[in-house]
């Protein structure tokens, strides 16, 4: 796989100063092309062998394009407000917005290598890295993105030469890094560890790119040549082409039973059942909160359900147990400028709580395969590879020991009119209805079908959803308290055992 | 996961006659048309929980279609031809072909489950199975493969009514498999370990569905409308759609310094060298097929080279060395029908030897990443995602303990011309050479980038190319057997170690 990578390339200085002035006005132009079309973002991946030009070849493509337009990420050692996160979340977060280019040193790649090289993981971790890094990586393209990906490479003996000259020049020593590479044994394992990752990771969508690292010149050359390349070939395509999802629509329950409709909607409490499970359950949260085992957790709580189904009022009844400090609410509605300029769970990576933080979503990314599904804003495509999305995003979150509770408020349509119709009538509550709310009830045999995909696709063993009887409110209300209050019971007692 | 196929769904008998009636005859038309076409195959892979109905199902859509287009594979014990090979290959020869459906039952999701459930594997042993299972499918819908993944769910209630009633009947009684159902925690185990392999392989191209079980109508219902919704749906899509690769092209070398350029090719043995070199590796190479350590072994080598590079008489240098039972030549030359309608790697997997034996591939599946890039065979998205799969494919044999070695001859462009006029002129060679032959001869460029790419993407340390400096005919012989000796060595004091 490096073989032809040690061979010794090379250009003389004539042919590259004649290449290179050819070549910057082209990715010049690529680039304010790509600024101009703003559909995609670029992500470039760089990794390799220690003093194999990484940093130089980096320097030199700020050189030769538009340096506002990219960004150059570099990822050291994670900080305070990282480690209190899943680990993916360091690359959300600075993923660059479309069209623009983001070139990521000390990548995903770069940390799965360093840890298993140091011997702090085994091969088996490595794997499931390696299938981490495959599934984001599609996910990116999938959602639009074009992706490069640099091996750098030296030969052993190159390797050696490059460390004596690092090591004299003191501007450059700072350079050396993690792991010792003046240990021979160092490069070995570097080289073939790299070679597992590069193998099954190398894909069409976002193939691995081997560049000879000795010479500079050919080394530059290489690297700008190929984004050139790349970039120029997407630009063309003008459209992203969406493959028609090659399987079955779903298909909706045959018998109209669904686990909407096996709900019994006329559980309720009286006024005195009420207020005594509702301080209780209030009291209990409160109390949950503050134990110290909250310290290892996090809470997210997500929220959904039909118009007027009361969302609004039980997460109110769940925030007025506690200090403002504790919590924060996030309201999804429609993306911001900055948020459709990225990948679509982007705008709830931002919003995933550090440890010990409770964040509570109005709406949520359920909403693609809700709202963008039934009108037609995603495609089939995109709402049916979601599924599989959605669930990997959560099962990062709960590895990381995020307690997630997911809640689906149902009311019937009676009860939905009844309500409608009450805000219709009373002033301070007209805000809350739209022509939209009518629209969307017009709508509710599609809208019954994608709850019941959405539960049986993403209702998992780690993170189930509760389907919550809602007409009336305060059974409503006392269910999401003790779901919320049970789900960190459970948390607290399974770190216990 | 599976809580909407816990409500109890139900269809009516009325319903359910009148039903079928309008579902069977649609189901034909759409199998006849899938015959017509012969476009895809489809592939209906049926797991789930024991007595769920899974045997009935499957009789009952025999009944309903023509049973002459459907393939039913039950994979139980693998056969001895089977555990002599690595373990995809039982799935990979029972693959229906394009215009046809198979039904698998015992698929690799049984295995991986039944593997789990009763303690064989660990999580990350399943996590591996996953990880491949989620490669193949994949592969399988890019080739064009249409993928229903049913799984049959009962609550646990359901399931020890089923037991009982099976249990009395005598001819059912065989059903109860592998592990014991009628322990409850195989039940818990079953649907937990479900849930995770459902949850992580559940994807757009290749989703599954969750089926009640419990009652006949309405489960046969289901799982007939879904198949007929899906395979109409794919009927429709006429093309198959080729997503443009989202990628950079495959950039060749700036300096046209190449692995195979590298080569010196003036290496070369006198008469005496070769005689007494090639006596001894060959004598090397017979011993070592008869060391005892082979048991546990097979042997591939991979020809491939350009033409005239001498490809035959270096194979006959290493058969000659052997007795005919030992090894078997596999000549690739265009597919017949029947590979044809199969994904691409299908008729190189029919040829995988069991232990023991040696297969020789006088040219072989990287025709794709060759000959089919080169002549605009295969669609670029075709031959860019092949260095993945191959990969992918080539890590199974050599898991399996398979000792694959790969050569490319190398011949420089006088000494082809030169053996072509040769061949040309000498009777009993003239069948040797043909138009195609002189055409190649103008594609020389093209075909170097294609070996460079090929090499740089498939030579990985688990299964390296070794390119042969093939203008001295007898250096190349001597090289090649030298190389097999060395690997099958190589993989004995793996063994030992």
């Amino acid at each position: 796989m490096f073989e032809s990578a040690e061979i010794g390339h090379s250009i003389d200085k004539e042919t590259y100063e004649k290449e290179v002035i050819v070549l910057r006005e082209a990715l010049l132009e690529a680039q304010y092309e790509l600024k101009q079309q703003s559909r995609f973002p670029v992500i470039i991946l760089i990794n390799g062998i220690e003093g194999a030009g990484k940093g130089e070849t980096v320097k030199l493509l700020n050189e030769w394009m538009d340096p506002r337009l990219i960004q150059v990420e570099s990822f050291l050692l994670p900080s305070d407000e990282e480690l209190s996160r899943p680990s993916q979340w360091r690359f959300w977060r600075r993923l660059p917005p479309k069209g623009r280019i983001g070139i990521f040193f000390g990548n995903w790649y770069s940390q799965m290598l360093y840890a298993r090289v140091s011997g702090e993981i085994k091969d088996s971790r490595l794997d499931v890295a390696i299938n981490a890094a495959e599934r984001f990586e599609r996910m990116l393209c999938d959602e639009g993105a074009l992706i490069f990906k640099f091996w750098f490479h030296l030969s052993k003996k190159q390797l050696k030469e490059r460390l004596k000259a690092l090591e004299s020049d003191p501007q450059r020593s700072w350079q050396l890094s993690e792991v010792d590479w003046k240990q021979s044994e160092v490069y070995d394992k570097f080289v073939r560890y790299g070679e597992r990752v590069l193998r099954r990771t190398s894909r069409d969508y976002a193939p691995w790119y081997i560049v000879e690292g000795a010479e500079e010149r050919y080394r530059s050359l290489t690297v700008g040549r190929t984004i050139l390349e790349g970039l120029q070939a997407a630009l063309k395509l003008k459209a992203r082409p969406t493959p028609q999802p090659h399987a079955a629509p779903l298909v909706s329950s045959l018998d109209n039973k669904g686990l909407l409709g096996a709900l019994d909607l006329t559980l309720s409490l009286d006024k005195d059942q009420y207020k005594e499970q509702l301080a209780k359950e209030q009291a209990r949260l409160a109390t949950l909160m503050r134990d110290k085992r909250f310290r290892s957790h996090s809470l997210i709580a997500v929220f959904e359900g039909n118009d007027a189904a009361g969302k609004g009022g039980a997460i109110r009844r769940v925030t007025d147990a506690l200090d403002p400090r504790q919590y924060r609410i996030v309201p999804i509605a429609a993306p911001t400028e900055e948020e459709r300029a990225q990948p679509y769970l982007w705008r709830f990576w931002r919003h995933i709580p550090a440890r010990r933080q409770f964040t509570i979503f109005d709406r949520s990314w359920y909403g693609r395969v809700l709202v963008e599904r039934v009108e037609g804003f995603a495609s089939d495509a995109d709402w049916l590879r979601a599924y599989a999305e959605i669930n990997d995003f959560e099962e990062q979150l709960v590895d990381f020991g995020i307690v997630l509770v997911k809640f689906w408020l149902s009311i019937d349509q009676e009860t939905q009119l009844e309500r409608f119709k009450e805000r219709e009538s009373i002033p301070f509550k007209r805000f809350k209805i739209t022509e939209e709310d009518w629209r969307n009830r017009d709508k509710w045999d599609l809208y019954v079908d994608a709850v019941g995909d959405m539960v049986d696709r993403t209702s998992t063993e780690i993170a189930p959803w509760t389907l919550v009887e809602a007409n009336d409110k305060r059974f409503a209300r006392v269910k999401v308290l003790r779901t919320i209050n049970d789900a960190l019971e459970a948390a607290y007692a399974k770190k216990k055992g």
